[in-house]
């Protein structure tokens, strides 16, 4: 029988309990660890204090197999995890020569250092250590009084990566299942919409077994399916994801992947072509997006950022009279902008985004009127968006932006735009 | 003496347990109860779970004197918060009548409704309730065997602001003091080194408080008071505060806000100047992140991505030869970005910003090598960057775009760029 493992993520930070910031390492690594079939049964969040350190620790071990901490680990006096979590387990902290020569060459040698940076080479006798490639304290993981504790740095630029490459390995060999899980990703159509398509079928289903999920601005459906090996796993699912894909048709952008631009990368390289982007109202966020992908610079010639109508006719060169006469938020200008910096640049394709993210208006277009637009070879693609009146300028930036990607992935396969 | 109230927030739901949803209720609550002197000690999440509930209202009730929890308050079977608590404090559910005649109301007539429904109407016998304005399930509060208890809807857009209109008056008179919070923001120097600097008189301070904590790219001093009123708690930082501001110089770039474009959009407004960028490595980041504060409009007027050596050439008018000669990744290619950038939109400054944010280096430069220039009337500055070959490409992308936003703030107040 398979032993049920409860886990509790115990995070350290009197930051977090003053909200200063929120606890996404928590939601992270559980959702990481629903993965792979480790039940989280307590978080917890206590301050830099010893004493409730070391209390909440003894609570942690009466109620949980596993302990993941997060937090605690850096070079300030604020910093007592290590200590504490040893005291609790009955253990020394130690040098870690490695990790100490790793510290000298991570600060480099003209930049000062100070004595307490060193600290975080210390760590319990006999751990598994986790370097840290994404900043300094390393991570660790042991087992002692019948207990498996995994140490975490706080910041989650650091946390998510070392727990995704080596805390989910080292809690992997808990389960003798095999928990696989795919993400059918879907863009227009919500998760409500998602949910009355399948909820029959997914009342009905126990292993796999499936659930919609919503995201900011499009959905997925979760596929999960447990079985003794990955490959038997897989073989359960692939029926149940042919028959979701074939159903939603269209609205699938991907699978496995976290946003339209990771579909449309491929599909660009594939041809051999690039793309350049006007952006109003985005103000950068469309090509930063794009960006952000490594291997990106293979299909992204550039773009403009013209925020100001004088800037769209300067650097677009698009006509004052026709800006004037239409306004900047309108299909001509749209289209102007898309054609034009296709041009400009020499890219396969343009896009352009002009729009009212909020929260003024232009008098003439409510906030959240977005036209977005798409120029190929021959033909332009405009779109007019009302995203709503009353949501952030944060969702409807990244709502147009969604658009133009999925403008872009489905004149790449061939749909209609 | 004032009575110090420790306090526990527990938040019921499995859906975070999983991951699937991020804990901003906790996060939120503990930022309004610190604005009013209440210490929130613990933050715990607990799934839908009767006797795990129980077991962790019990922990609260032996380490905290103010309980609030949030979630479990619906009309599922799922939602268990107000059964357990009351058991666990000893006291009967009855119905509201109020509240059921409210739920009839809410429920359309031509909307079918199910039992459970009604179950929203049964509350804690004596206790006070608030009504849900923003959703269906009232929140409540008691006080029982010394405890103070709160309850609220977990749905973050019912219970932050129930919390803030009955929570905050409800809890304030709990406490006689006021809490006041500042945070100085710092560039140039890191965590450990502001650490470091002031560990003596940290550790000497008990009212006013200060302590450092370190973001992605910059870091910030927290000072904190407590007094009887927010004057009184002002007056006693405004010294430390000085003292600090006068002891960090230059590297303090300002108060209360987030980043370091935050402090460079007043100035540059109050000088009535614009600016335009023009990003390689960087891919739309720099616009981006300026063009996300509101009215960033006034002073931005718009800028290229110019990704290849291509587009640097054709949309900014850069000698393909220079290009060529010097590399994409040089001090003479920043130098014309910034002040090509400058002329063709007419802005007053004109920044740029050519690197490497890796994966790949370009077999001269190493990656996070990074060249960011400023050029204004007269005058163009370059700084090269070496940001650490180890480092993932957001904290190189954002570091830059903290170096450009630095050299800019530097500029416009006339410290040394």
């Amino acid at each position: 029988m398979n032993k049920v493992y409860n886990t509790e993520i115990l995070s350290v930070g009197t930051e977090l309990l003053l909200g200063h910031i929120t606890n996404t390492d928590a939601r992270d690594i559980s959702e990481m660890l629903s993965r792979i079939g480790v039940n989280v049964r307590y978080h917890t969040v206590v301050g830099d204090n010893p004493q409730r350190l070391h209390d909440c620790v003894e609570i942690a071990k009466a109620r949980a197999d596993v302990i993941i901490t997060t937090g605690g680990l850096g070079p300030t006096c604020d910093d007592l995890t290590k200590q504490i979590l040893a005291e609790c387990f009955g253990l020394k902290l130690v040098e870690n020569a490695a990790e100490k020569a790793g510290l000298y060459d991570y600060i480099h040698p003209d930049r000062a250092y100070t004595p307490n940076n060193f600290t975080q080479a210390m760590l319990p006798e006999g751990c598994t250590v986790f370097h840290n490639h994404w900043g300094t304290a390393p991570g660790c993981a042991f087992e002692a009084q019948g207990k498996i504790v995994v140490m975490m740095p706080g910041p989650p630029n650091e946390c998510i990566p070392m727990f995704r490459q080596y805390g989910i390995p080292y809690l992997k060999k808990l389960s003798e299942e095999q928990i696989v899980s795919h993400s059918i990703r879907i863009f227009g159509i919500g998760e409500s919409g998602v949910d009355d398509m399948f909820a029959e079928e997914m009342n009905a289903m126990a292993n796999p077994s499936m659930a919609p999920y919503a995201k900011e601005c499009d959905c997925l459906l979760q596929v999960t399916a447990k079985a003794r090996s990955e490959a038997e796993a897989e073989a359960m699912m692939a029926p149940v994801i042919a028959h979701v894909k074939e159903r939603l048709g269209e609205y699938v952008y991907g699978m496995d992947i976290e946003c339209i631009e990771e579909a449309v990368l491929p599909l660009l390289k594939e041809k051999g072509m690039t793309f350049a982007t006007a952006e109003s109202c985005t103000g950068g966020d469309v090509a930063r997006r794009f960006t952000e992908i490594p291997g990106a610079s293979a299909a992204f010639a550039g773009g403009c950022v013209t925020y100001t109508n004088e800037v769209k006719a300067r650097l677009l060169g698009i006509d004052p009279d026709l800006i004037e006469e239409k306004g900047a938020v309108s299909y001509e200008v749209a289209k102007e902008m898309a054609e034009r910096v296709r041009t400009l640049t020499g890219a396969d394709i343009g896009v352009g985004v002009t729009g009212l993210a909020g929260p003024d208006g232009d008098g003439v277009h409510e906030v959240g009127t977005v036209f977005v637009s798409m120029a190929v070879a021959g033909e332009t693609f405009v779109r007019e968006l009302h995203l709503g009146t009353k949501r952030t300028r944060s969702f409807i930036r990244r709502m147009a932006g969604n658009h133009i990607y999925d403008m872009m992935r489905r004149w790449l396969t061939g749909l209609t735009v």
